[in-house]
């Protein structure tokens, strides 16, 4: 850390720092400068952290240096870290893909839904059972039964499930259901969850808040590798901008910057992000390029009757296409996604952003 | 509603559309422009609101008209509500003080701020023991001795007790011993807890998230109106910005919309809202001077040994100056502090944003 | 500035950035970590920050330290500025009102303007000659014409004129026939244009952008005030957030901040702040109770026939109101607004955040 | 376009609303709601977009209905547009690399980044002659000597040349020394310069501005194209966000949504987007996957010397590989950069983003 002291600080308020960095057990160096007077901390800066410094007489500012997350730090685990959800393992050699509906509405659509994630390629099944939604008026989940039917639905194709979990008391139930679970943006510091599912031993996917800047998503992320539980996957998914275009910004600059300070898997939600189809594509190729280690896409067998997020859904083709697209994508960059075959007959298309548009 | 047909949409298209409104029991007026089609939708909007319009060909896109929330829009429910607090009545014709420390962090320190509030003319007491924060690593509340403590300050004070409530299966112990709940800027959009306090007898403070839309926040309030409680007073505390200067932007127009939309009080909290102590006088002053039904500060005996938020703390002088402030400035709009009365020999000063500075 | 050193970092990297540092003629003090060393810079920190320190190896970033501006800065000239626009002082003594429509339409409705802002007790009359427009198809002002409109309005009513110049060609034109200028949030960083205004002879108001932070805002009026004009008065008009209730978000903290930082006075725009013609009373007195020195307000006789931003524009009988307001509150306040007698019979009403509300 | 009315609004509120609208030579169908009536407006709507309906008494708000350019629409003009830049072709078949240094330092300097571009393969030469510089203290560029600097590399290496334009007046100048004009992300609304360069009979690269929604950037785009200029490339660089980990926020969803919306290519700026060097590749190669038509990336001969923009300028073999990886993508894709072949022995590498890491 660095104190910042005022232009006007006597040398007494300067001494008065240094006397309590020390008596905290660290080091300080003061650099006298002409106009003002610049003191380095060092030593072990979590507990400066908590001294409350910028109270002291004399003093302008404080300014944090390193890095405040330490179990999810590359910095002291260069190795990448492999999350296995049920057999498939998340790492930064494959590109993984996740689909399925936003919301469990049936079995015989989530079923149907399943068995377009399965043909397409995709590795895991997502779904959600309870659901978060801006107006209580709005559909809230089949819950419990929600969570049952996506049971079903791995028992018939084999991809194992992610499913959101919304408060600590379901965690439970949730991961003995679930093969991964997810915390949602807008609870991703909701700090009581994320210790509850940092005890519960299953992994899982954590989202980006809206407003959340990559530091407090990892700090978000230590909270759970805190209790214990390091299998996390992050996912950006969009943060809150003045644009109107698209429903969130995509921030794919700042996903790579994550993938970089952690050795966590990155993946990224197109569908979120967005929230509009015909961007699914390119922002779903964007991500592999930009060297996300997956993307968890949003379908529905019928996206005109889906009850919730409907505009953002892909069908079965457009969810055929992508893996398509996808595949020849990271092939070209090394990156495989892994067991994916090509169907014969079937090629990449583009939509947005293609040669012909 | 609107929908917007494409340039490009058919006759049998809009047929559709009408077709489709038609049978969830609505009315659908055409206006067929000689670019594109405009339809207008009458009657119960909450059940189009679920209808996947968008979705259906030659749509381009649907505009939601009206307010999607009902239970706290004043549209139909015109008369200001007051919410009482203790035997304190938060509502629209005098200007509330909430004054306490971030953190409650010992009986002593907890006592001395109340005695501080009480000298200044504070009618609430707020605390936290359970305490959001960003790191794992920082001081996260007193939990349960937390609440004991601050039920003590009460009946030594008098001041009713404010405290946030963190997740849904805390709600019932939390409101055993305080006299209002706080839900906080991180758990404005948890529907869990949400509901859990709309289920409950005590009124509650529901401070606006970071990146929440003035609507949003609505919403959060219609979550607990619909469970039956509809004692709630709202808080804006800044939302993100790009600005650095503060640590967030205080929205006071944004305030100001909510309450013209709302029968709700609603007040400010500029400390948080700034992060900065020498703000949290003239933004409190301009909360008052724009409408605000009260004010949130936070205070301490010692901000140079605070444990949280030391930065932004006022000490008993500065609350002290504040009140006077607020009343003097009050009473200039009609719009007392109830039971204020200035101590002989106190003058109001202005500090940052006086005629000297 | 403070140089910090990557974990990584070697002895002989660690001395290179010493070694760059003494040969710009700085001084620099190692603060030597366990984990990362941070290196102190003093001395003359301006030719620092055109050092390339960051591409240095074993360099993680370099902080800045200190504000980038130094003839608007407060830190060297404690003194608060007075600016003479016409025969009129804005100062901080006294709250100065600017009003007028957005564009001069024609010599009526520009001379019926200067009338109410007259008679309502305003000491500035504003009015757009030159409109800068998101599209190229709405009015774009009347130009010479308008100017000439505008010195009219002044010689009839004896009010000084602000009025907005678009580029650095027409400065010349402009403080010929007007007594302020105003540089507009869209070109706060026209560099071209703010040398050439910082050359002219008159005064210059100097909007904030809609992205700028406060030290960018604060660093364009450096470039003016390098060129030798040091009347400026710089004016907070609301930044772009996500909100979109309102047009922009007011950021009366940011002002309170930039006032604290620089001897210069600051005024506020709530009508483009807001676009919302009600919130125009709740946001000026905000502003003057969060210290502004001044408030500038759009006015028209038929706000309905407007040609520009008629949804803010108040009428004579808004605007008087809202001067009764503002008188009221900065004589509470200490600061009055100079001039100003309430006519027999005028009661100051608040609209928006009275009690009545 | 669509008039809500309000709740309250009389029969004859509607009915003075349907009087204007066909008054200015329109059409207006009422549908009359249970809660509150809107009334489609159909007709030449630009006329609409002028008349000032929001102000009629009952009405609540009007809200625009389709894209308010025309010009540079793609609804009316569905084939993509090609610019040719000197001899090269901008078009959406292929992928166009522009590389530079920020700013012209010296001949030497130049020559070398020239070279350094000729030989990685980029198509056009980038650089500033005239820089605008938040701080008036930061190196400004070489202004005229810097053009003549760059129409001597020109010479030299057979690139087309860009250069940023700042003011209308210089546009004469610049237009006879350059290729292609740039509009900086500063000026995107500076509307004398887009009206000037609109009269120019040169190219130009039109960047999004830090806060400017992607409709704003099209109605700049038709500014330019309304005076008769139509060889319009726009180049997405980036918005400003609440994020402070890169410079700034890369939308690459915008960018898509632009691409869609106008017949345009659109390119990227990452270097400008990110203000880190080791996000240029990732950013670049998310960018051509999707969709833009071109990548503009700084580049310099000695990084940790450059007056401006060091931390981002790749050196020549950072070049070499990010055109070997943009070109195997792109061929991928089927978006071949032309002209590309790659050297014997060179194989592409990632960086950031690779699967290594």
């Amino acid at each position: 850390m660095v104190v910042v002291m005022k232009t006007s600080a006597t040398q007494a308020e300067i001494e008065q720092v240094v006397e309590r960095v020390r008596t905290a057990g660290g080091e300080a160096f003061v650099s006298p400068g002409e106009l003002r007077t610049i003191i380095g901390l060092v030593g072990d800066t979590t507990r400066f952290m908590e001294l409350p410094l910028s109270q002291l007489p004399g003093v302008e500012n404080v300014i944090r240096v390193g890095r405040p997350y330490k179990l999810v730090a590359r910095e002291l685990h260069p190795e990448p870290s492999v999350v296995k959800v049920g057999s498939h393992p998340v790492d930064r050699r494959t590109v993984t893909v996740i689909a399925g509906p936003c919301a469990v509405e049936s079995e015989q659509q989530a079923m149907e839904a399943a068995h377009m994630a399965k043909r397409a390629g995709a590795h895991l099944l997502r779904g959600g059972a309870y659901k978060p939604r801006t107006s209580p008026y709005s559909f809230q989940g089949l819950a419990k039964q929600g969570l049952e039917i996506l049971a079903a639905c791995r028992e018939e194709t084999g991809l194992p499930v992610v499913t959101e979990v919304l408060e600590a008391r379901d965690v439970d139930l949730v991961s003995s259901l679930a093969d991964c679970l997810q915390i949602g943006a807008r609870n991703m510091q909701n700090f009581s969850l994320l210790k509850e599912v940092g005890k519960a031993h299953v992994p899982v996917i954590l989202k980006r808040g809206l407003s959340a800047t990559v530091e407090e998503w990892l700090m978000a992320a230590e909270y759970v590798a805190r209790e214990g539980n390091m299998d996390i996957i992050l996912c950006e998914r969009g943060i809150r901008t003045f644009e109107t275009a698209t429903r969130n910004t995509l921030d794919l600059a700042g996903m790579a910057v994550a993938r970089e300070a952690t050795h966590l898997p990155v993946i990224v939600d197109p569908s979120h992000a967005t929230g509009v189809r015909e961007l699914v594509g390119p922002m779903s190729r964007a991500a592999v390029a930009a060297g996300a280690d997956g993307i968890m896409v949003e379908i529905h067998p019928h996206p005109e009757a889906a009850l919730s997020d409907g505009p953002q859904a892909l069908t079965g083709d457009d969810l055929d296409r992508l893996v398509d697209e996808i595949a020849a994508l990271g092939a070209s960059l090394g990156r495989p996604v892994s067991g994916y075959q090509r169907e014969a007959g079937r090629t990449p298309s583009m939509g947005w952003g293609s040669p012909q548009q």
